[in-house]
């Protein structure tokens, strides 16, 4: 998905020739091609098609997948996105191939190794060659860590998506009338990381607080939620005049969904920097976020799946008091990745 | 072989139970199990029998071996070694499994991507949770790098190879007589960087600067250096008079040699800081070293594979004049590394 504004920015430069690697690792392929069509993005030069499995497996079969792709296809460059096991997996077959990597959402850290993601992107931001910081904190880490060379902070990505999209996501918003919500009066919650949804009590305190809250609540729940509510038994909590539950929805349709909440309720980074971005404010039910600029400027709370805390934040909501500095970038992150990208080639070429 | 100390030291703490993974990526594995008797360490629990193979085929096998090893073993650290394949796929393995992870000979750099030991390095130590630096340059590198917790220098674990194994050290001394050469009257060389042996005209500058040594040469030649030679119809720079060239050697004979050599020429780090242990000089034929403290100190000089510069260092060596501050430790690196790993263990446990 963080893929696609940079795709199209580096379209621009004819000298680039582009392939996509597709993983094949997120958890619904179904949703992965479904954000393909949505996003324009040309169809996947290679799928390694490697599924839902143990990480460890994943990266083993994306590095010999890559390993054969990288032979054949000879990349000057790589460029990762985000902290997934692709993400590490693709920057670690392109370091010991010794070709030039770039990482895209770099530098973001919760300081805690039992996260998976953590570790992602600890390895990537080892071996890179081009950091793209989308905020001041990333960049401000990575000079901590003693790279001297090849850092940028750019914004994030994700609001060049949005922007790019800004006429498809005000389209999207008849999913309001559809679902017979208002603007503001609605409250989006997305909750699907595992230190929530394997813990029955954690899981508990986050849908009791949201049953106190005044509005209805649109959840699309993630697969692993979903199962998780079955095998807890929390059905009886799931009032239908007030929970509007669904399976995973696109991408435009979770835009204008957050763009019209009142506020968000979500253990998520993509929900808590998108939050921002549409201005609505959102109570952060997990240990912590990377997204610390959200926090500061009082858009973003963290509350943990905490149910006094959570109510106490949302009782105190107060939108037009919270400053916004635009600390996410500007919507031009992926041009000046493209620019940097391209200059960065020419200047190897010119060593060779 | 860096186990063996680290693993005697251990075997020490009674509530310590020590599992021996070995992945095979030795290149020779004769040379490994005569290692393994030479240096009386048990016989590894699990081979993952990975043998040679692309980098990235090696990493995707052992991922998976351990993955399957880490999940009946369940253990609750992972120590790995030095900057090989093995190591940096082991670090990951362990990581991603979320076991605690310890890193021996830590933080050195060579500040070249292109060398793939360095990915090793900088991806094991992103990851670890116990750094031993075995000098202070590896040791400033990491806090230099941000890590703020876990940084130890405990010197090298070489040196406690060395000092452990001193008698059989003597004993192998005879096979100076065995090839006939006297104490300070030849010089030891070893050459197998690929670096140097995939340049017909490196190779040729390294043994043509040999040849105008005045000492016979005890060459040891890694496969891919006898190789190499062949390929590029090198053996008539060989005489036999002055070249007594073998195949790999034992550990023990390697430090004889070493030991009374009146100088070393080589690209192995290993031979560099053996060299600085037994205070025999060392012309280094390789780009760079990561053993700062050897150069600084005056035993070791990086010439790289110039036959004017190594010939010129040969001429000046003045071992008499050069200092030796024990920069790489005191030989205990491996009884502080056991303590902290049981401290830090013992915490841990507490913790829980």
């Amino acid at each position: 998905m963080k893929l696609a504004p940079v795709y199209k920015s580096l379209s621009m430069h004819p000298d680039i020739d582009q392939i996509i690697v597709h993983t094949g690792q997120h958890y619904d392929q179904m949703m992965s091609s479904h954000f393909i069509t949505e996003l324009e993005i040309p169809q996947p030069n290679f799928n390694l098609q490697v599924g839902s499995q143990k990480p460890l497996i994943q990266f083993a079969q994306i590095l010999v997948g890559l390993d054969e792709i990288f032979e054949t296809e000879k990349p000057n460059l790589v460029i990762v996105y985000g902290d997934t096991n692709s993400t590490a997996s693709g920057a670690i077959a392109a370091a010991k191939s010794n070709i030039s990597l770039a990482h895209v959402e770099s530098g973001l850290r919760e300081y805690d190794k039992s996260i998976p993601e953590e570790i992602n992107k600890l390895l990537t931001d080892a071996i890179a060659d081009l950091y793209f910081a989308p905020t001041q904190t990333g960049y401000d880490e990575l000079i901590r860590c003693g790279k001297n060379e090849g850092v940028y902070n750019v914004g994030d990505v994700g609001l060049d998506l949005i922007n790019n999209n800004a006429q498809k996501i005000i389209k999207a918003e008849r999913i309001l009338e559809q679902y017979g919500i208002d603007p503001n009066h609605y409250v989006f919650m997305t909750c699907h990381r595992q230190a929530n949804t394997d813990d029955v009590h954690k899981l508990k305190q986050i849908i009791e607080a949201a049953n106190q809250f005044e509005e209805r609540i649109f959840f699309p729940a993630h697969p692993r939620t979903s199962k998780a509510i079955k095998a807890f038994s929390l059905e009886g909590l799931l009032d239908k005049s007030k929970w509007i539950i669904t399976g995973p929805i696109g991408f435009f349709e979770t835009q204008a969904l957050i763009k019209n909440a009142k506020c968000c309720l979500t253990d998520s980074g993509g929900v808590i920097k998108e939050s921002y971005f549409h201005k609505t404010p959102a109570i952060i039910c997990d240990k912590q976020t990377e997204w610390i600029e959200t926090v500061k400027e009082g858009w973003c709370t963290v509350t943990g799946p905490d149910k006094k805390k959570i109510l106490q934040v949302y009782k105190n909501l107060d939108s037009k008091n919270y400053i916004h500095n635009n600390s996410l970038g500007e919507g031009d992150a992926s041009k000046k990745i493209a620019e940097i990208i391209v200059n960065y080639l020419q200047q190897k070429k010119h060593e060779v």
